[in-house]
C-alpha cells in the first residue's frame, strides 16, 4: 500500500466498457473488489468501479507473484490491476453483464488501499436497515441503483440548466444567510456575532428575491437552489431540500406553464428516455376536488368520487338526508369488481377513513340481480337503489361507499379512501407517468387556528381579475392566478402570476389581516421595490428531490439524496447536530435555556 | 394600469436588436423608460430592456391617443409598445447603439406600471455610494454594467459545468446543514429545534463530503456551492460565497492541476473571450516568497525582490551586517527609474511598511554616475556600492529599497512593498491575465496563539512522500502536497491530494496536536470510511466571486453578487440580520444573554 499514489500504472479504462472487440489489448483498470473466488488454482476477483464490474483472473502462470499477493485481496479493498483481455471460456459467459464476455488476465497489480469487511454486501436491492445504509453512507452509495440515482439527478440538473439557458434564462444565486419573514412554514436561524441579537434565516425559497430580480429587469431567472424549512418532519420531507426555481417577465399563467411543461418533458426524457404526453391535461382546483377528493390527483386510474348529494335529499335514510339537505355532502365511490374485500377489509377501510376525519363509512356489496348486501340496505327503497347503482354504474361485483358529511371532510376522506382502494387493488400503473395542472385555486383559505386567512401559496399570488372586488367582501370565494403541476398524485411543482403594483399587494395583505405597519416591517423593501415600475411577472417552483424519486422509482426522496437526514433531521453519519462549545455560544451571545 | 397583464400586445423583439433590415415591420416591445425628451411636437422615449435600448417616437399623426398619453411617461415606467420600425432621420443616427439606426414610430402603448423617481439615474459607471446602490438593488441592478457581470458569472458557471460534465463529472449536492468541525474559520450556527440544545454549522466548505464521495466511489465529483465562513469582515470578504468544488479519484497533483488549468481557460474564454497562456507557469512556495515575499504574487510586473544577505555579511553597515550574521536575512527591491519619488513618497513608504512589521526602509536613489542619494549612503564604501549595485543592476534614476529583518517579516514587507510601489507607478496591465501554480506548500504553520502547529490547507492534506518521516521530528519543514492557482496576484483557488488511510491521517492529526479523542470526536466518520478501501484521492476548490470579479474588471466581489451582504454581514435591502420573535427562541430552547 502506498502512502503516495506513485503507481506508474495509469488507468486505461473503466470496468464497464470492455468487450470481446477489446481482445488482446493490455489494460489498466482500478475500482473496488466486489467478491473474490479460488476456484482451480486461480483467484477471480470481480472488480466494480462506478461503471460497472469487470471479471480479473489471477493465474500463476500469467501472474507470477501478483497471483500469490492476491490472496490478501478481500472484499471492497480498492486496486490497480493491469492485464492483457482475453475472452472467457466457453459457459462462462455472463449474458447480463457488458464486459460478460471477456476477463482480464492480470501480469501486475497493486492494493492502493485495503478495507475492513463492510457491514452489509454492496449489492442491489440489499436487505439492510437505512439506519445503517444512512450510517455508511460511503458504502451505500457504492451500490450500483445508488450511483444510478445520483447519476440520474445529475443528468436531469443538467437538462433544466440545457433548456432554460437556451431560452435566455439566467442562472442567478441569491442569499443564504438572509431576513426571517415568518409567513408560512417556520425558519432556520442563524444568529448573527456581528450584530448580536440579531438572526439571519435560512430560505423557504428564493421567492422574494427572484421577484426583486424581475424588478431589476433580469426577465428570466433560474436557480437550482437549497430551501429550508424547519416542519415538523413528515414523511418524506427533508429540512433542506432542493428546487427549481423560475420567474419570468412579460408574461401570463399560459406562458408560465408551457415553459413549465417544455422543461419537465425534457427532464422526463433526460432521466428515463419517455416522451412526456402534451399537452398536459388541466383540471381546475374545485373539479380536482369534486372527482378526487386532493388538490394533486393521481389520475393514473378512474374510481372517480360521485356527488350524490342531490339525489340523497330525496331519500328516506335520515343520515345521508340531513346532511344533503343542510349543506353537507354525500360521496360516493364505486369500487368496480372490489367483491373480494372481506368484512375485515371494510372494518379496516372504515377506521382508515376516521383518521381523516370520517365518523363511519357506508358500504355496500352489490350481488347478483343488483341485489344490495351492506347495513344499510334496508333503508333504501328499490327505487332509490335503482337510481344510485344506475349514477354510479354498479354493476355484480362492485362494493359502493358512501361518505356524508361537510363538504371538505367528505371530500378529503373520500380522496385518501380512493387512493387507498388504488394502492389494495394495484391500480396504478408504476411505469406510468401521469401528468395534470391544477388551476383556479383560492387565493386564501382559513386557518381556524390563528383566525384568519392565510395565503394558500404566499402572500405575493395576484388574484384573479374578476375577482378582485371580493377580496374585502368575501375573501374566501377569490380565486388565484396560480398553479400546481401533479405527477402520479404528487404535488411536484407549482407557481403562480405574483402581484406586481403595492396598490394590490396592500389589499391582499389587508385580507389576509397583515396590517401595515406588519407588511412595513417584514416587506417593506418588496413594496418599495413595487413602486419603481415593476414589470408583471410570474414563475414556478419544481420540488427537483421528489420529482427525480419519482422518475427514479424511488420509495423516498432520500434514495435520491446524496446525504439525507433522518425524519428528526439527524445525520447518521456525521452525527449532526451536536453540542457545540460554549465559547461559541458566549460569541453569539447567546444562552441555552434550561432543559426542560 | 393593469392589475392582470391582460395586453393583447405580445413581445416580439427586445430593445437591442432593431436594424435597419427591421425597417417597415410593426413590432411589440416591452421594457422601461430610460429617458423622455419632448422635441418639435413629438415625444421621443428611450425605452430599455436587459437587452439594450431602442428609441421609440410618440408623433401626435401617427400615434393619436398614445402620444397625449406618453406625456404621463417618466423614468422607469414599465411599458409596453407597439409600432412601426422606421430609419431614423438623418443626422438622428446613433452609432454607438446596435439599434442607433432605427426608430419605431408608436400606434399603441400600455403603462404596465408607473414608477416613482428613482433616487440615482441608472446609468453606467454611475457615481452613487454602495450604500444607495445596495438599499435599492433592484434598481442599480438594472444598470447594464451589472447585467453584463451578472450575466458574465452565469456564462461562466455555464462553462465550468459544460467542461466537466464532458469529462465525466457528476455534480452531487452536499448538505447545507451539517456538523460543526471547528478547524479553520468560525462556523455559522443553525439551531435544530427537533434536536434541543444541538446545533447545525453551515460548511466552510464541502470537504469531508467530497471526499467521503470519493470514498462512495463517485470518482469525479463537482459542485458550485454555498460556503459560510463567519470571520471579522476583512476587505473583499462575504460570510456566504460561491465556490467550484472538484474531487477526483485515482490522480496525482499533476492531474488535478491539468484539469484545473483547462477548466479555467473555458471560463476566461467564455467571460472575456480570451486565450489563457499553457501550461501556467509554476514556482514552488519558497520560490514565490523568496522572489516576490507573498505566496501569491502578482506576475504581470518584475520588481523582484533580491537577497543580498550574503553581501551584507561583508560590510561595515553594522545594522544590516548583524540581521545577516544572526540569522535574518536583507532583501532588497530595486525600483527602475522611479527617481521622482520624493522624500514625502519615500516617508509615506516607510510608514506603509511599518504597518506590516518593518522596523524602518532604507533607500537609495542612484544619481548620475552610479552615486548615492541616501541617509545610509556614508556607511558604505565605494567597492560596496558597487557590489550592490551590480547585484540589483541599479542604473541612475533607479531607487534602491532594502529591508533587513527575520526572514518571514522581510519577504512580507518587502512583498507589500512591491505591490505598493507596482501601483503607484502602474506597472500591471489591468488588462493582462497573469496566471501561476504556487506548489510545496508547507504542512503546517506554527500558530503562536494556540501554541501548535495548525495545517496550512486543511488536516486532510497529504504530506510528500519523502517528507513523512520528518512528520514527528520537524513538521514545519514538511511539505504538502498542495497546490494554489494565482491570477494577478489573487489566490483564485487551491487544493491538495489527500491523505486516503487512516494511519497516515492519524499521524497528521497528531502533528497538529489533534488527539485521539478529538479526532474521533470531530472526524470518526472520516476515519471511519478511510478504513474501508478509501481510492487516492485529490482536488481543487475555485473562489467563484473572487475570479469573476477579476475578469470582470470589478473592483470588489461585491459587483458579480446579485445581493451583497455589507463588511457587517448586514444586508441594507431586506435589513437581515434582524431581531426575531422571542417565541421562536423559546422554541429553540434558547436565550438572548444580557446586552454587554
Amino acid at each position: 500500500m502506498s502512502e503516495k499514489f506513485i503507481t506508474d500504472l495509469k488507468r486505461t479504462h473503466s470496468c464497464g466498457e470492455l468487450t470481446l472487440a477489446d481482445e488482446g489489448k493490455t489494460v489498466v483498470l482500478m475500482g473496488w473488489a466486489q467478491r473474490r473466488r479460488d476456484h482451480g488454482g486461480l483467484i477471480f476477483v470481480d472488480l466494480r468501479d462506478r461503471e460497472g464490474l469487470t471479471q480479473v483472473v489471477f493465474n500463476p502462470e500469467v501472474s507470477g507473484g501478483a497471483h500469490s499477493e492476491a490472496h490478501q485481496i478481500r472484499s471492497e479493498f480498492c486496486l490497480a490491476i493491469k492485464g492483457l483481455v482475453r475472452p472467457r471460456p466457453e459457459g462462462m459467459l455472463n449474458d447480463k453483464l457488458k464486459t460478460g464476455g471477456i476477463e482480464v488476465y492480470v501480469d501486475q497489480f497493486e492494493i492502493l488501499n485495503p478495507s475492513k469487511t463492510p457491514p452489509f454486501i454492496l449489492e442491489e436491492w440489499v436487505d439492510v436497515s437505512e439506519a445503517v445504509r444512512l450510517r455508511h453512507r460511503f458504502l451505500d452509495l457504492r451500490r450500483p441503483e445508488m450511483f444510478r440515482n445520483l447519476k440520474m439527478r445529475h443528468l436531469s440538473a443538467q437538462a433544466v440548466r440545457a433548456y432554460l439557458n437556451e431560452k435566455g434564462f439566467l442562472e442567478v444565486e441569491t442569499p443564504v444567510l438572509t431576513k426571517s419573514t415568518p409567513e408560512g412554514a417556520r425558519d432556520f436561524l442563524v444568529p448573527s456575532r456581528l450584530n448580536p441579537q440579531a438572526f439571519y434565516a435560512l430560505p423557504q425559497s428564493p421567492q422574494l428575491f427572484k421577484q426583486l430580480l424581475m424588478v431589476a429587469g433580469i426577465e428570466r431567472y433560474y436557480q437550482i437552489v437549497r430551501c429550508f424549512r424547519d416542519e415538523d418532519l413528515r414523511a418524506d420531507r427533508q429540512p433542506e431540500f432542493t428546487q427549481v426555481d423560475i420567474e419570468m417577465s412579460f408574461v401570463a399563467e399560459k406562458d408560465v406553464m408551457e415553459l413549465t411543461e417544455g422543461l419537465v418533458a425534457e427532464i422526463v426524457k433526460t432521466a428515463v428516455g419517455k416522451t412526456m404526453k402534451r399537452p398536459v391535461p388541466r383540471l381546475t382546483y374545485a373539479d380536482a376536488m369534486e372527482r378526487f377528493g386532493l388538490d394533486a390527483p393521481d389520475m393514473r386510474f378512474g374510481l372517480e368520487i360521485n356527488d350524490l348529494t342531490e339525489i340523497m335529499k330525496e331519500v328516506d335514510f335520515k343520515v345521508f338526508r340531513q346532511v344533503a339537505e343542510s349543506g353537507g355532502k354525500v360521496k360516493a365511490i364505486n369500487g368496480k369488481a372490489m367483491a373480494k374485500l372481506s368484512r375485515k377489509d371494510l372494518d379496516d377501510l372504515t377506521s382508515f377513513v376516521a383518521d381523516f376525519g370520517a365518523k363511519g363509512l357506508a358500504w355496500v356489496k352489490v350481488k347478483p340481480g343488483g341485489e344490495w348486501q351492506s347495513p344499510i340496505a334496508k333503508f333504501f327503497s328499490d327505487g332509490e337503489k335503482a337510481k344510485i347503482a344506475e349514477t354510479l354504474d354498479a354493476a355484480e361485483g362492485d362494493v359502493l361507499f358512501f361518505g356524508a358529511d361537510s363538504a371538505e371532510v367528505a371530500c378529503e376522506y373520500m380522496g385518501r379512501l380512493r387512493l387507498e382502494l388504488a394502492r389494495r387493488f394495484e391500480l396504478a400503473d408504476p411505469n406510468e407517468l401521469c401528468f395534470c395542472w391544477v388551476t383556479d385555486f383560492p387565493l386564501v383559505e382559513y386557518n381556524p387556528e390563528e383566525k384568519r386567512f392565510t395565503a394558500m401559496h404566499h402572500p405575493f399570488t395576484a388574484p384573479q381579475a374578476e375577482d378582485v372586488e371580493l377580496l374585502e367582501s368575501d375573501p374566501a370565494k377569490v380565486k388565484a392566478r396560480a398553479y400546481d403541476i401533479v405527477l402520479n398524485g404528487s404535488e411536484v411543482g407549482g407557481g403562480s402570476i405574483r402581484i406586481n403594483t403595492p396598490a394590490m399587494q396592500s389589499k391582499v395583505f389587508n385580507a389576509l389581516g397583515i396590517g401595515e405597519e406588519e407588511a412595513q416591517e417584514k416587506f417593506s423593501f418588496l413594496m418599495d421595490a413595487l413602486t419603481y415600475g415593476a414589470p408583471p411577472h410570474g414563475g414556478v417552483a419544481l420540488g427537483f428531490d421528489r420529482l427525480v424519486a419519482i422518475l427514479a422509482g424511488a420509495e423516498s426522496i432520500r434514495e435520491v439524496i446524496a446525504f439525507p437526514k433522518t425524519q428528526k433531521g439527524g445525520c447518521p453519519l456525521t452525527q449532526a447536530p451536536s453540542k457545540v462549545d460554549m465559547t461559541q455560544l458566549l460569541e453569539l451571545g447567546l444562552r441555552l435555556d434550561s432543559v426542560k
